[in-house]
């Protein structure tokens, strides 16, 4: 019997566990989850707080509105995945930004244990005494981190060997290389007075190859200056 | 009988329409909708593929892996939906990156129609045509524009009125002052050896606010110098 390699482990932590799998329970990440490329558990941080109320937050020292989470309660959920391999991720909009590059990190790792934040967010001790990294996805506000941490995950998973069909469609898209994808098209040929450029018909691979990385360089330089200089500082 | 005012309307179309509302089925977002806040009408772009398989895609011009979205049938999907307001948003990583600015934006207004990629992407044709605002969540790749759409959603449910108590909650959080927030504690006030710092025990609600401030500072700074430099800019 050859060995089965061990699954990718998603473990997440959030007073919302039923919002997961979610999205994910469906489609790619549904299919490698049944296939055993990764496995997903969660639990409720509720169940790791020890009064009688089950409170899990508490009004900020200092005022403001809002309601903060406790760092015992969070640290004893912490506690009870102790032997859980992979990074600890908090998601706050605190944080460093998540990109390909963090996915390709994680997915290459033995897992990602995933905190979500709710209310106005978590107190700073346990942060600290964890070593939580905080990870953002974007700059904007959420009700809490389970929708970053779908995120997270899928980015993940798609990148899990076994995952796609070829590698090749994962070393052709967007950000792999610095920039933004080239225009697609496909059938129909004329399409609402429509036609496709005449180059992608032509056959010629040298000329397409050449079109689409003069259209994805055009269209980076347009839409995000921030990754075109970075692009043309990686070519010098 | 005092008139009810129209709910925020989202709009989404998607080849897995089954993911919605997903988390946003669970928690504020789901009493909101309840409170008839907002509403969520779903359409399965399958259901506008012409042909007897049912085809929503094909093999892109000019070669390389994975598939396109046929043009015809996404154009169907959103002539469908023609009547109903709101801005045309693709949720693709081509986009300009969303921000707490455009969910802000976007709650102002009367909803949103959101088309959610899959495969390699869409026929740039249908994009021209529709005049499409390209719109992406971050420097990372996911399956689908599903996630992205929910994150949307969510980022704009809560600010549209009455969904959260206090407005206090909104204007002080993060990105609102062009700063990331500043660190939070509530009980117990001494945990795990750590104390809550001294300043916000002292009742003085201006060094309170000072202390948070040089806080909410250095964190951006140290951070995000990007975030950091606007900031400045914009106290000159």
């Amino acid at each position: 019997m050859a060995d089965t390699p061990a699954p990718w482990q998603a473990t997440v932590l959030s007073l919302f566990p039923e919002m997961f799998p979610g999205p994910l329970g469906h489609s790619i990440a549904e299919k490698a989850r049944q296939s055993g490329l990764w496995s997903l558990k969660t639990l409720d941080i509720r169940d790791f707080a020890s009064d009688k109320h089950r409170s899990v937050d508490d009004t900020p020292f200092g005022g403001g509105s809002g309601m903060v989470m406790r760092p015992d309660v969070v640290d004893a959920a912490l506690a009870s995945v102790e032997d859980v391999p992979g990074r600890r991720i908090y998601l706050s909009p605190r944080g460093v930004r998540f990109d390909q590059a963090m996915a390709r990190e994680l997915a290459d790792g033995p897992g990602v244990v995933l905190l979500c934040g709710r209310y106005e967010g978590l107190d700073q001790r346990v942060i600290d005494a964890r070593g939580l990294e905080e990870v953002s996805l974007g700059d904007f506000v959420l009700s809490g981190g389970e929708i970053p941490a779908l995120a997270l995950l899928d980015a993940c998973i798609r990148l899990l060997p076994g995952v796609l069909g070829t590698a090749a469609t994962l070393d052709e898209e967007s950000f792999e290389e610095g920039l933004l994808e080239y225009p697609l098209f496909t059938q129909p040929r004329e399409w609402n007075g429509m036609s496709v450029p005449e180059v992608l018909l032509s056959g010629h691979h040298a000329k397409i190859a050449e079109w689409r990385r003069e259209q994805a360089e055009e269209i980076t330089r347009e839409r995000r200056p921030d990754l075109w200089e970075r692009y043309r500082g990686s070519k010098e």
